[in-house]
C-alpha cells in the first residue's frame, strides 16, 4: 500500500485531516465505493433526486461485528445490507447511503481494503449509492478494528400502510427462511471452535422478499430479525398490540448445523440474529398466498411460524410435544457484537 | 438510574436488542432528544417535509473526542454542532439529523445522560430534529466511552453557488473568529496541565455566520476549519485551485491563552481545530463588506487573513517581520481524537 503510506497499517495520522487521511479516502474508499459522483472534498452533498413519487424514509444503524470478516460476509457488506433491509421492511426502495468509519490504529490496510470492497460490492448489488462519508481513526485499544455507521434514504410508494399498529388478533407470522444463521456463523468465526462446516451468515438484501410481500394482499408489518432474533420481534409485536404471540417450535425453520451448534452451546436460535430474513405479519386469509410468493422466489424454507392470539401480551412457544413455554424478553446479551 | 438497570453503568446487555436496550432508549435517549415524533420502534421513519423550495443536502460525520466532556461542550453537543456546521457552510439550513451511538461497556449512566442532554440541547439551539437513531454497546477496552456518528439533511436555496471551483486568484480569505480554541481546550482538558484558565472550546453553530455571509455579495466558498485547522483548509484551496494561498500571520486572530499554550507546547494554532468558526473566501471587492457583516454580528475578532495569489499550489505564511514560511500539509497527527 505504498499509495497511502510507507506502512501497511492504519496510523493515527490517517485520521488527522491531512495528507494521509486524504490519500486513504482517495485511494481506498473512493475507488471501492464506485460512485463517480462521490465528492470527497465537500462538507455536504446534494441528495441526488428527491423528485420520486412517494414518501422519503430515513434509517440509521451502527455495526460493530466481531470478527470483522466471517463466512458469508464482512462488516462492510453487513452494514450496507443492514441499512438496505431496514428500508426494505419499511416498504421503501433504498436509494442513498451515508457512511461513517471508525478505524482502529493498527488495522492492516489490506484488511481495510477488503472491508471497504465489501461495502462497494453490497452497494452495487443492492442498487444504493454512497453519497457522503467520513473517517475517524481511534487509538489502539480504543476500537474493534472497524466500526461503521450508515444512514440510508429510500422511497416508499404513497399509500403503502405497514406498521405494528395494523396487526390484529388472528394474523399469522411468517419467516422467509431459516433463523439464526448469522448469529451462529459469527459465533463460530469468533470462537474458532473448528465447527464451521458449511455454516455461513445469511447476510444479504431482503429487498426482493419485501417487494414480493408488498405486492400481495393482507401484509400488515415486516421486520428483519437482527439483534435478538425472531423472539425479540415477537416481543415487540406483543408489547405493542397487547396480544399474545404464539410461535410453533416445529414450524420455525432452523438449519441442522445451526440446531447442532445451539444444542451444544446452549443457545436458542429464536434469539439469534438473522441478517437476510424477514419476519412478516399478514392477515389470516392471506397467509398461504404470502408463503407461496416467498417459495416461488426460491425461499423453500419460508414458513408460517405462528399467530397473534387475543389475550395478554407475551410470547409463547408451543413445543412439538404439545407443551408450551414462555419466550422471555432478552435480558443478558448472549452474543455481543453480532452486528 | 433505577429506571434503566440495577447498575449505574452500561453493560453489554444494554446493546442486545432486549429489555435493557429498549429501556436505555426509552428512558435516556428519547426524552433528552426532545422530539415527540421520534419513533423508537421503527426500522425507518419518514423524512418529515421535503417539500421546501431548494436542494436537499446531506452530510455525515463521526465524533471520537477525548475527553468526552471539555470546557465549552461535550461530544454530544459537538456532534450536533459539527453536523449543523457542515450543512451551514454548504449554504443549507440544517433540518434533520440521524444519530448513532457506540457506547463502551462500563460508561457511567450519569455521564451518558449528560452527553445525551448535550445532543438534545444543541439540537434545539440549532433548530434541527433528531429523526432516527441507533445504539450499539462495545466491550470494555473496545471504545472510547462514547463515539457518535451523525448524518444531517438540510435545504439549500436554489441558485446558491458555492464551492472550491468558484475561487479565483485575488480572492480574500476571512476567518470569523480566533482560531485554535477547540483544539487547545480539548488538549488541556485531556492532559490536565492545570492550565485551563478561561480557555474553552468555540464549539457552536455557525449557521448565523454562514447566513450573514450568504446574504452579502462575492461569497465563493465557506468551510468550518475543524480537524487540521485553517492550514488544512488553505491546503485544500491551494490543491484545488492550483494557486498559492498567502496567509498573513499578524492578521490571524489567536486568543492570548491559546497562543501561550501553543508556544509552550510547540503547536501551531493554524493546524488546531475550530468548531465554531468559518473560513470564507470572498471576491476582493467584497472582502471589506463581508468583514463588516461578521463584526456587526458581534464577531469582533473576525479578520481578513490572506488571499489567493496566482502561482503554483502551496500555502505560505507571511510573518510579521516580512519573512515567509511554507505551511506544510499535515503529516503526523499533532492532536488525535480532537473531534
Amino acid at each position: 500500500m505504498a499509495t497511502t503510506s510507507d506502512s501497511s497499517f492504519i496510523t493515527m495520522a490517517h485520521g488527522n485531516g491531512g495528507r494521509l487521511m486524504r490519500e486513504l479516502i482517495e485511494h481506498v474508499f473512493a475507488p471501492a465505493l464506485g460512485n463517480p459522483d462521490l465528492d470527497t472534498n465537500a462538507d455536504a452533498v446534494r441528495l441526488p433526486d428527491l423528485s420520486g413519487d412517494g414518501e422519503w424514509l430515513i434509517t440509521t444503524d451502527g455495526f460493530t461485528v466481531d470478527p470483522l470478516e466471517f463466512p458469508g460476509g464482512n462488516i462492510g457488506s453487513l452494514a450496507i445490507h443492514g441499512t438496505v433491509n431496514d428500508l426494505a421492511v419499511s416498504g421503501a426502495t433504498p436509494c442513498y447511503v451515508t457512511l461513517n468509519a471508525f478505524i482502529e490504529e493498527g488495522l492492516a490496510l489490506s484488511i481495510l481494503e477488503r472491508l471497504v470492497r465489501g461495502i462497494g460490492e453490497a452497494s452495487r448489488e443492492s442498487g444504493v449509492r454512497i453519497v457522503a462519508g467520513d473517517t475517524k481513526v481511534v487509538g489502539r485499544g480504543q476500537g474493534g478494528g472497524l466500526y461503521l455507521a450508515t444512514t440510508g434514504v429510500g422511497l416508499r410508494p404513497h399509500g403503502l400502510q405497514l406498521g405494528l399498529d395494523r396487526i390484529r388478533a388472528g394474523d399469522r407470522i411468517l419467516v422467509s427462511g431459516p433463523v439464526g444463521d448469522h448469529g451462529t456463523a459469527v459465533l463460530l468465526a469468533r470462537e474458532q471452535f473448528g465447527l464451521s462446516g458449511d455454516l455461513q451468515s445469511d447476510a444479504t438484501s431482503v429487498l426482493p422478499i419485501a417487494q414480493a410481500l408488498i405486492k400481495g394482499p393482507g401484509l400488515r408489518f415486516m421486520r428483519d430479525p437482527t439483534r435478538g432474533g425472531i423472539a425479540t420481534v415477537a416481543h415487540e409485536i406483543a408489547r405493542t398490540t397487547g396480544h399474545t404471540v404464539r410461535l410453533q417450535a416445529a414450524r420455525i425453520p432452523v438449519r441442522p448445523p445451526v440446531r447442532a451448534v445451539c444444542d451444544m452451546l446452549g443457545y436458542d436460535p429464536c434469539y439469534l440474529a438473522c441478517e437476510g430474513r424477514i419476519a412478516a405479519v399478514v392477515s389470516p386469509e392471506s397467509a398461504t398466498a404470502a408463503l407461496a410468493s416467498l417459495r416461488s422466489l426460491g425461499h423453500r424454507h419460508a414458513a408460517i411460524i405462528g399467530e397473534i392470539a387475543a389475550g395478554r401480551p407475551g410470547v409463547v412457544l408451543e413445543t412439538a410435544l404439545g407443551g408450551e413455554r414462555i419466550l422471555e424478553e432478552l435480558e443478558d446479551d448472549p452474543l455481543p457484537r453480532i452486528c
